[in-house]
């Protein structure tokens, strides 16, 4: 029979209300999954299994009582180490917050806990989710990177070792570690799930995303979604995604093929699958070329994070000397040398692509492009490009890594859809459908 | 019997709407005063009584024909040149824009059409509404500035010439020019209205407001309120004004008495009047002390302004040479030597300062404080000093002036009362109850 720990959130949560698993039983296997792996994997920053089985046993004592259950009751999820925790240290993968105690939970965690979720413990986290790597390995072969910032969140799903982890992207920090470690990535709209006790580091760029091994269960995101009158940005308020998502496509959906003004910089691999899955995909694909303005989005979003990072990070680098990397003190000394006038005029220029990309929007369901330039990188000194996603992080659009394709090495190559501000429910769905198509039969 | 000039716009919609005046009648007086008053106050901009004439006809037959009627039918309103109207043109205040013609009309011009509002003419603006002034004169006393940058709008209200007219405040544009014409000016809480259309200068600052010689007319704001789904920044939707702000207080409102940290700036006039006003009200009204946290805001406002109006103004100083004022090429050269950060953390400085706020407002109506230094300066040379406004415009608290009080030369002094962010109708509400208090009587 199956080990618990290889379930779908889903597939587990189901099981659980059903009376066939218990949530303790489902803890004590991913936490035995980590005892297996962590030595080769090491993707938390904090665990503490008797508390992890503390609150299983609880959520098996809330079904025993006939309460009624969350749609999460007595799954275990990872959460990023820059996701504020009240009752887990939450260090921003920073000497400088070592032992940092949060006095309350990020309305995410607090969400998770609503939905009935055991918060299993704390993932790796690139130094304040920036391009510092932490020590995470990738599970398919240690000696790559699992890609960041989010790193120990997508190699503890693709390790097996919890179904759902909660990752953030300020550049490519979901879509990259989900394109490297072969899983599925979602990072939602801009505005869809407020940031309320995360690390902030661009306000303008940050988004909470979502590690899983299928792409329903990256729609459990839903239970992070809403305003929370604190996050001012988070203003987006779209139904329940799993219903839409899970529907069948009222016709066949048409893909943009988007090489974007970066293709130059996805390896020979990456052109070479890409050209394969556009021959598979034939007619239901059609190549989009993006005007030349896109070309300034790298930078655009480059002097964005800059400003606003060196706002919000320049105390760390203030006090921290040497505790800091050299790759944040750049940043921070970047953004304070920009002009608060070209800053301005970068972060201005997100409505104007958008603007550009709704009229793709109006004749293709969804963009399809890399997630990432190629396989993971050897060593661990990087975390490799995000440059795939920065258009699309830029623009606040809802992107998803799909674990499709595979490059030489064996190792995963991910495939990025890209959808409409705003409408993930049909991203998603979107999703579902192509991974259908590649696999040849259903995605779950 | 009453020239129909000196109605009120209420007044003036209602004997419209029961046959017993013509807008035809009522925009043929305006004109008449204008003929008579233009040349000493020079409040306009751009005028054309034909093309007046005709919209009031269309207005008269609308109500011929027994169409529905706005709230506004027949009622001529004179709006700031910086206000984008399609069919006159839109000159900003500068010779860079002399014959400009704005492809459609403003949001806030087609819902004042939409209101059945007579667009009367273009008013006076300063140059980009900033300092450098136009060449209105106060209705008061031409020797003396009417204030600014809504300079023509104050003083066409001012002097009987329309009885509505919409201005902009980014700093203390309203507020000022209506205290020293000593009409109404009613800045609504950031947020309340749209702004596309409306000439950018710092859009984290940049509000629409209203001039009228009642505050029931200015309550009329709301025909402009609502999303328009282009300025992102107009969130705000609440209910209609009218109803509540005409309802009776359920207790007596209490008010906060706010010197503010620029105490020190205002003229011996307004420190003796405050006096008086504090001994009227009595127990009405209690002095509360600001924390010291509070005196940045002058400076943070500034700050955002520099980057902003840099940002948004920087293309003219860059092609207009000498004709731009040396007062905005400053400016733009200061927003440019702005680090962005820098910028961020004076920008951020207005939640924490709402915040705090919040707290008074939490034991307190609304605050009370001079809407000005003091009387208007004489001379054309300045617009005066908004440094009275800059706080509540920073946070973005909806204003509002009321002309209650008078200085040495007789000129008039202008109350300001500031309520909570949002709450515009118990702000009107508490203006109309304190006007009524210090006149001894209702204030229509």
């Amino acid at each position: 029979m199956t080990n618990p720990a290889d379930l779908s959130a889903i597939a587990a949560a189901r099981a659980i209300a059903a009376g066939e698993l218990t949530s303790a039983r489902l803890v004590s296997a991913c936490l035995e999954r980590i005892a297996a792996e962590e030595e080769r994997v090491q993707a938390w920053a904090f665990l503490d299994g008797d508390r992890a089985l503390a609150q299983a046993r609880a959520c098996d004592q809330r079904r025993a009582g006939g309460l009624p259950l969350g749609p999460l009751n007595g799954v275990p999820v990872g959460i990023k180490d820059i996701i504020d925790t009240a009752d887990m240290p939450t260090e921003n993968g920073s000497v400088l917050d070592a032992g940092r105690r949060p006095r309350a939970d990020a309305t995410v965690v607090r969400r998770l806990k609503n939905a009935g979720a055991v918060i299993l413990g704390k993932t790796v986290t690139t130094e304040f989710a920036y391009y510092h790597p932490g020590r995470t390995r990738n599970p398919h072969d240690p000696a790559h990177t699992p890609g960041g910032s989010s790193s120990g969140s997508a190699a503890a799903v693709a390790a097996g070792m919890v179904a759902l982890a909660l990752g953030s992207q300020t550049n490519g920090s979901v879509i990259r570690p989900a394109s490297f470690c072969g899983i599925v990535g979602y990072k939602p709209s801009f505005g869809a799930i407020a940031r309320t006790g995360v690390l902030t580091l661009a306000p303008s760029l940050d988004h909470v995303g979502v590690f899983a091994r299928t792409i329903e269960d990256a729609a459990l995101a839903e239970v992070l979604m809403g305003p929370d009158g604190v996050d001012g940005d988070a203003r987006l308020n779209f139904g329940p995604l799993m219903a839409t998502m899970t529907s069948t496509p009222p016709v066949t959906p048409s893909l943009a093929l988007v090489k974007t003004p970066v293709w130059d910089r996805a390896l020979p691999e990456t052109h070479a699958a890409f050209a394969e899955l556009a021959e598979a995909l034939g007619e239901a694909a059609d190549e989009v070329e993006l005007p030349d303005e896109f070309a300034g989005a790298t930078g655009w979003l480059g002097a964005v994070m800059a400003a606003e990072m060196s706002r919000n990070l320049g105390h760390y680098v203030d006090r921290g000397g040497d505790r800091v990397s050299a790759r944040i003190a750049e940043l921070v000394a970047d953004g304070r040398k920009l002009p608060a006038p070209a800053y301005l005029a970068a972060r201005d220029m997100r409505g104007v692509l958008r603007g550009g990309l709704d009229a793709i929007f109006g004749r293709f369901d969804a963009l399809i492009t890399p997630a990432a330039t190629g396989e993971a990188p050897e060593g661990l000194d990087s975390t490799g490009d995000p440059v795939f996603c920065s258009l699309w992080t830029f623009c606040g659009l809802p992107a998803i890594s799909l674990p499709l394709l595979s490059g030489p090495k064996g190792l995963p190559l991910g495939v990025q859809l890209v959808g409409p501000h705003g409408d993930d429910a049909r991203l998603l769905r979107t999703a579902r459908w192509l991974a259908a198509f590649v696999n040849g039969a259903g995605s779950d």
